[in-house]
């Protein structure tokens, strides 16, 4: 069995990123990680800088991250990076990702797994082939309510929330509210350009969250979809807002929406699946509590920690319940639990995000944008 | 001058009904008016036993509606009632209006206006012939807070909220997830049957609510929808669900939703309108807080009551701030302002729902009716 | 058996007043009463013009209470009011209060019942011999979830909360925490007058409401207590703040705080309940929602309307879940409860706040005054 | 300047520990520390099986503190520890710190400081002499919002809240409401025994955060206090609940409650202050969030993040606006800021909580009991 801490080595991440510091804190956290190697930006001297500040050893800050994994490779196994992190913008996903699991290295991604379907499959083909194992980061099913609520839904009938009817899903931000690509700012820049980020702005950005929260929630494909996009910024080339009807395979309907220009909300994902016998309700910028509706009683809010959850939800937790655990500690449970199925040799749990979940993130893109275009048919 | 208290007759409100004691406390609490007559039941007997409890003198509790009109006019002018309010089911209310004003009487009625668009018109001309006034009671408009948010979104471009951009309304209800109406519980047995509550069950119920809401909360008119529907109980034979996606005629966007099986919600009717500057949200389950978003500060909760809201929040209130008001105070505001016009002989305020916000709501649910039935297509 | 409705005449009330007004709707509300006479003001004239907006009739307007006390008993019994409702500041309470039991009328009064003990004595020798039933006017009492958790806590070792150990109340207001009186409002400068208000200042405003909460709440008398009182406000001749702890009959211990300085809080008026088996939390300006703790399952939020809770929290609410009832309603659910009373000849209601009530509140305000002139000794 | 990783040590922190594993995620989360040696437990064994977990090599996995230190001490300059971490129960600290403080690390030690100020004193004593610095992990003060709070505080007259007048602190907990210790729950049993835990039990186990966050908040000392402890646990040799009142050294005065005898509370510490021109409220456990009341607009609510914040609460936090951060990182800021001290060789922030704050904290406990001791006398 390999042993903490796993030598993990980053692509992207450099001064200015954000989602970079964010996989590094959750890698870290556990201590099941040590950073050992990156390519963090395309100016070496950038990655350079940031290295030293990571504590990089400044020979594994690498030019390119072609160049990082040739000379991984080359260093003796007790010392080459075994996971690579790829935090890019979107476009680059695919190559690094089909590149590292081709040279049999672990890989977590950042998502959306990429930017159209055709290099999603050619992901998960190499996928198929590698013997690494592949983490696609969709941190929110980290959250140790989010995993409480799939729980409570998966016992079906027998359970508190019963046969699921209707899906309410939505995530809305205010950041690019104005034209805050024009400033030059990093995120907002490649964020709203279609070439880096692909064709969907905040369907990539958020969008596919919460189309992936609610799939993961419910243990449902959604199966057809009416959708509706738009920029409400003027000269912005991708859409900065969508809202769209779903259909899942087990009969219940819903609705979903993103925005990124609801001035003043900041990171407002949140569900709400009603079943046969009863509700649930998460809002991530609470994530400790799930709200729980019946019909016989007022609104129980399960909280984080607490030892009435379920054995998933128990153990997504660090900390006794009152002690609230965030959004870096929900993404460090995929680091987590990816580390163990790395460790043990064993399969990625069946609740971790996969690539067949990011090839359909990549789908729920493009049939939002193909149902707008057809003037919001069903898709 | 008209003095208080005006004299009401109630059509509707019999042993069993909601919405007409609903109608006499808002009536009576705050002296305006007090309750003289009624045609409150189809059951004479039922209608008498109502009015002895409620202190209306026995030859005023009459065997119907018509003779209750017939019988109030030949009274003497300052014995006569003054006002009706027609709180019986849907069906209903276009025949008793119609009377009511050709007779010459003010009528209150509860929403929805009618049953369809051409009984709606037929009240329209009615009113317009006599000299009663008409009041809708979407009582949601009378909410302190609902009106400073459509006070704050009214100043455009130099208020906090802008130019209107996203509006996203929603209704959640669970009492009819079950099969209620098989019980004979009489709310849900006229409410499910299309022929006295017309041919939109949750859209008539609490989707013209929402629409009416969004509508007075913007200042704007809906001008295109996108509308699904839904029976989730088998059998029933209207909708119990419905979605919508909004276009606005001032160039906003948005989405409404209403259910009566999200089991273990209450009365969830709640709005979030964001603009160019800023946001507002209310929760009809916490009135007395309106959440105003902006940019450049964190949220901020205004409160009934408080010297800093508009003059119409303002007036809206009787009691000082962090004294709860609610439904009933809401519902009482209409018929004060209602009261104050008649008194007044002035006119109607602007703010108060009139026969216009009647037909457009039940343009509301024919629209819906008509773009579920279109396959989901724009009407 | 009378019947509704019951004619009431009010002491006080006049233009600028806050209480006269709640009273007035809270009693009109239901239909239960009528108002009819008054001496509403001091200045005959402010008496008339309120009288004429409320629709007294002109010769029931009196120019003091004696003359209306005296002038109402000689009219026919079918005619004349049967209720005194007494609504001025706190020093007249008690004058006014013994001189209409003593003519027989049935008594309403706002609390505190007076301004020391020796009054309140005199009030309950009066209402001893009285035909008249009394009334005091702890409205938070009517709050269907205030008496929700007192059923709870009724339970003891065999309901959801146990045997109880803690209570933590608190009244938290801002309205005073400037010199308010200075600028001649006319409820800052009575209730900051010794000779008007009693010695009491927050402590008799809403000290004594807290102190009945916990009383009322948890079905225990408090048996000593800590206090300490003091003035922010420089100049002011009565506390605007006080702390105490606090022990109770039953074995549990707790706290009180008071306060008007607290700027920017509104009516902050909450009490939490801890017992061997759980708690109860209840806060005024959401009084909709009563939060139920446990050792076994998330926090619980009972509401107002459900058919889940208990008998007498079901009957103090008017309309169904999910409507929000609030001040103005729990003022009402004393007046129709005490109208109930009066009509059937029954006795008043357990739970409704009696002068047993009111003279535990004024030996209250002197407990604490003595505890703390005694550098915060028990008392 | 010294570069990261830091290499630390533990004291304590075993197989059923709860606090050492939040130590070791706090200090690892942000690469600023990795965890090199440890005395984990008293039982050789359970210390190496906890190092092999936590990949501590086991030639560092030692026997005992004393054993750790002379041996690290010995190790070459770039591979032995510098700092040290104590999460023992309470009455080891101060022995360990000592040593460590003489022999030249640095020191984490966990709150309170020790069981006594004697103890205390010597500490501050070993650590004036010491080159090490010395750091007491109060990590409420590390929050982002509870920085804020202190931030306009300090501000005083010309900040938003002006001149403290009252401080209401509590800490309230449930999960010592039953005799646990009974079971051999290994948190319970040491903290309810008063020669590993000190004289006061929830006095030392909260209370000290409670009496913490009022002084660090407000800026003020507190400087006299009446306190009263409880057990309500038969048997329990410490207090499971305390009360105080407060006096502060600018002339605010407040009370402090603790409890771990409420049910179903989880780990409720909050706080509120009110000046002369507006309050700040924070709860523990929505941590993101602060409340900002005055008198002219309704309650602000200031989040985690944002670029409004003061430059202390921005620098906090790690992840933008509306991401939550939780406990762990706002233990994660006290490390960090105390590796970059020792980085630097700079003073530690005045922030960062001293010895000086761990003696008061000590002071706390002692003079609550001394006053209960005496009847509830100021002390």
């Amino acid at each position: 069995m390999t042993t903490y801490p796993l030598r993990l080595a980053m692509v992207g991440g450099g001064p200015g990123a954000f989602i970079g510091a964010v996989h590094r804190t959750a890698a870290l956290m556990d201590g099941a990680f040590t950073l050992v190697a990156g390519a963090l930006s395309s100016d070496h001297k950038k990655c350079q800088e940031r290295a030293a500040e990571w504590g990089i050893a400044p020979d594994r800050a690498y030019a390119s991250w072609q160049e990082m994994l040739t000379a991984e490779q080359a260093l003796p196994e007790d010392v080459r990076a075994q996971v690579v992190s790829i935090v890019t913008p979107n476009h680059l996903h695919h190559e690094v990702a089909i590149a590292a699991l081709d040279a049999g290295f672990h890989v977590a991604c950042d998502k959306p797994l990429t930017t159209n379907s055709e290099n999603a499959e050619a992901i998960a083909k190499a996928a198929a082939k590698s013997t690494g194992l592949f983490l696609l980061t969709h941190n929110y099913t980290g959250a140790p309510m989010v995993r409480e609520a799939r729980e409570l839904i998966a016992q079906g009938e027998s359970g508190p929330i019963g046969t699921v009817r209707k899906v309410y899903v939505e995530y809305l931000q205010g950041w690019l509210a104005e034209d805050l690509e024009a400033s030059g700012q990093k995120q907002a820049a490649w964020r709203t350009d279609p070439k880096r980020n692909g064709p969907g702005g905040s369907l990539g950005d958020i969008g596919t969250h919460a189309h992936n929260l609610a799939e993961f929630v419910t243990g449902q494909r959604i199966t057809r979809l009416l959708g509706s996009r738009r920029s409400f910024v003027d000269g912005r080339a991708v859409d900065d807002d969508a809202m769209a009807l779903l259909e899942f395979e087990g009969g219940a309907d819903g609705m979903l929406r993103c925005s990124q220009v609801c001035v003043g909300r900041e990171n407002g994902l949140s569900i709400q699946v009603f079943g046969t016998k009863g509700g649930v309700e998460w809002r991530q910028e609470h994530p400790n509590d799930l709200t729980i509706y019946s019909a016989d009683e007022g609104p129980v809010t399960r909280r984080t920690g607490n030892g009435y959850l379920s054995a998933l939800a128990q153990s997504s937790a660090r900390v006794p319940a009152g002690h609230p655990e965030g959004y870096l500690e929900s993404f460090g449970n995929l680091y987590l639990e990816f580390a163990d199925a790395i460790r043990t040799g064993g399969p990625m749990p069946d609740h971790l995000p996969s690539i067949e979940a990011g090839i359909r993130g990549v789908q729920f893109i493009e049939q939002v944008i193909a149902s707008d275009d057809a003037g919001n048919a069903w898709a």
